[in-house]
């Protein structure tokens, strides 16, 4: 590992633990190394307060001066809330600067770095480039597409399985993998399921680790039968977010909304629009959200290629059962050949299970 | 790793070297040091040769004496085609036997080493142990109980899919994972589908690499339906034995047999008895049994508890559909918490491919 690169996964490291915590920013993390000592570091932590660079510069002082800056997105050089970090960083007399990733908005990436290079500052970028880049999957396709970066979760047996033939699904996975989820709950700024898993399960769909940040609660429901009484709608810990078909019922519609309960009706005349929907929370903000639906709502986004990334918890056991449920429902895809292939596709331990994660890439 | 550990690995190489030329006799390797110096190595290469501890004296030749032996299984006592390896160590005038696991036979576990104790000669046992006796899982169970080691395999995509809804399963795993299947097929003494895999995709079943050797091809076939025209009962490339139900047909039977294909009758009345056909291939000296069948056939050794070992391999791809089968058909088991759980479950990248490799544990 180059020099260069050890300072910038520092970098990385202050950012990438911020996840969840920056939206809608971006992850970012800053190192300030003056004659071969870490003289600041820091990191974005909450969209309105200071951005990395500032929050090193800070910590630096005076050795910012004749100092070398890493950071891991470009620096910014518009006047937004906090100004343009380009010109701070020039202002404090930093001598260098090593970027990971130029900003992902085409229509300002290189502004940043031709501040800095037109006040004679040294310029390097793409150290640790793919990492950052993945870091921020979600703030790239939001700030580009203004629709939410979509990851599907599901837990499955080894034979794919995701409950028995009797629909008995408690519990697949270990608890320490059940965790794991909480912290993805946390990480994601909405949660989406289909309003079977409402009746089925009543499920609070809320983020049960210490310090866990509930996302929005998204049901896909066409014709509003969401019980009044299901946690969703009473117990008020998070918001409830429903979207409708045109086929839905105005009676409920007003029960709920008088619950407290948002209710979007999307262009769908039988079925939720899809589209519709990930347009309509891209508009209200919501960058990310995390698919826990059942076979069916999860068939339903990989057919309209909708999912960008999956995460899949398999637990080292087996139920078997032709009628027993995969966690892809519908119709499926005709021939092997033209299979969803999952790209970058990792693999970890977690308990006694195994956590895929990866990039569907679609024919 | 100990000195121990870094002689008993070698020959444990050695000796897993051989898996698949040794049946039905175990997998055994050994090595002789002699003043720090290796003298000699040794495996055991083939039914009827001599045992590894032999082939290391061999090499050893006068350097044997005062020297140390590691060997992978207790040597062996009894006057069978080699004569006992216990008195050829003591006669060589070795001075230290290190074990890495007894004789899975119980009757004789022990006695190989008494004839060494009692001429003096220091012994340890259990270098390695574990490693040892998985080497030879097939063996130990085999030597005791008389019923082939039954491992089933698999290969899926991700959503746990053998086939789309169409039936097309070409291909599910990349070339890499393919060809692993038949270093499988090389290791086994049998592989087993059932007819319909057979009507099919009227398979080969063979080992296609270089130096494979041909498992006995066994097919489950409850009404003696398999085409005489399909390859297994033409192609003369490896021989077909075929089990059915009380339900045969005697007239296919006797055409079956003048194809020169082995027909054997279980008590089954509708369905071919698996417990019976387990013991007609452990009668006739097939120790290991792979196998290759479609989710109905792989559900009926699970539901009867007779599969030792699984390997799968799971491709980075998704196919979704309720209708594609998973590679356990059958009703499935009624909870979750029944579910059969798989025990050293071990991950490895083959290609693009992960092989997964397990013990299912019953409930």
């Amino acid at each position: 590992m180059s020099e260069h690169e050890v300072y910038m996964k520092l970098a990385i490291n202050n950012a990438a633990a911020m996840k969840g915590q920056t939206v809608p920013n971006p992850l970012v993390g800053a190192v300030i190394v003056n004659q071969n000592r870490i003289v600041g570091v820091g990191a974005h932590l909450k969209a309105g307060g200071p951005h990395a660079e500032i929050h090193a510069l800070n910590m630096a002082g005076d050795l910012a001066k004749g100092g070398t800056m890493y950071v891991t997105l470009e620096p910014c050089s518009h006047h937004g809330r906090t100004g343009p970090c380009a010109v701070a960083i020039v202002e404090a007399g930093i001598k260098k600067v090593v970027v990971a990733t130029l900003d992902p908005n085409p229509l300002v990436a290189g502004n940043g770095i031709k501040i800095l290079k037109d006040a004679n500052i040294d310029v390097t970028v793409g150290v640790c480039e793919e990492e950052s880049i993945m870091m921020n999957e979600v703030f790239n396709k939001f700030i580009t597409t203004k629709i939410p970066f979509i990851t599907m979760k599901s837990a499955t047996t080894l034979d794919g399985k995701i409950s028995s033939y009797t629909s008995d699904s408690k519990w697949i996975t270990s608890e320490e993998a059940r965790k794991d989820v909480h912290q993805l709950r946390h990480e994601h700024a909405g949660i989406l399921v289909g309003v079977q898993t409402v009746m089925k399960d009543d499920p609070e769909l809320t983020t049960r680790i210490e310090h866990g940040r509930n996302p929005v609660r998204i049901i896909l429901d066409s014709r509003l039968t969401t019980p009044l009484y299901s946690k969703i709608v009473t117990d008020k810990q998070a918001e409830t977010w429903i979207f409708t078909s045109q086929n839905f019922s105005q009676s409920a519609k007003e029960q709920l909304e008088a619950l407290g309960v948002n209710v979007f009706i999307t262009s769908g005349v039988e079925q939720v629009d899809l589209h519709d929907t990930v347009r309509i929370l891209g508009e209200r903000g919501v960058s990310s959200v995390l698919i826990e639906g059942g076979g069916e709502v999860n068939a339903s986004f990989l057919a309209k290629q909708l999912v960008d990334k999956i995460v899949l918890y398999i637990a080292p056991k087996m139920i078997g059962g032709k009628g027993a449920p995969g966690f892809i429902g519908g119709l499926g895809i005709e021939k092997m050949a033209d299979a969803i292939t999952i790209n970058h596709l990792d693999i970890m331990k977690i308990g006694n299970d195994f956590k895929f994660t990866g990039y569907p890439s679609y024919k």
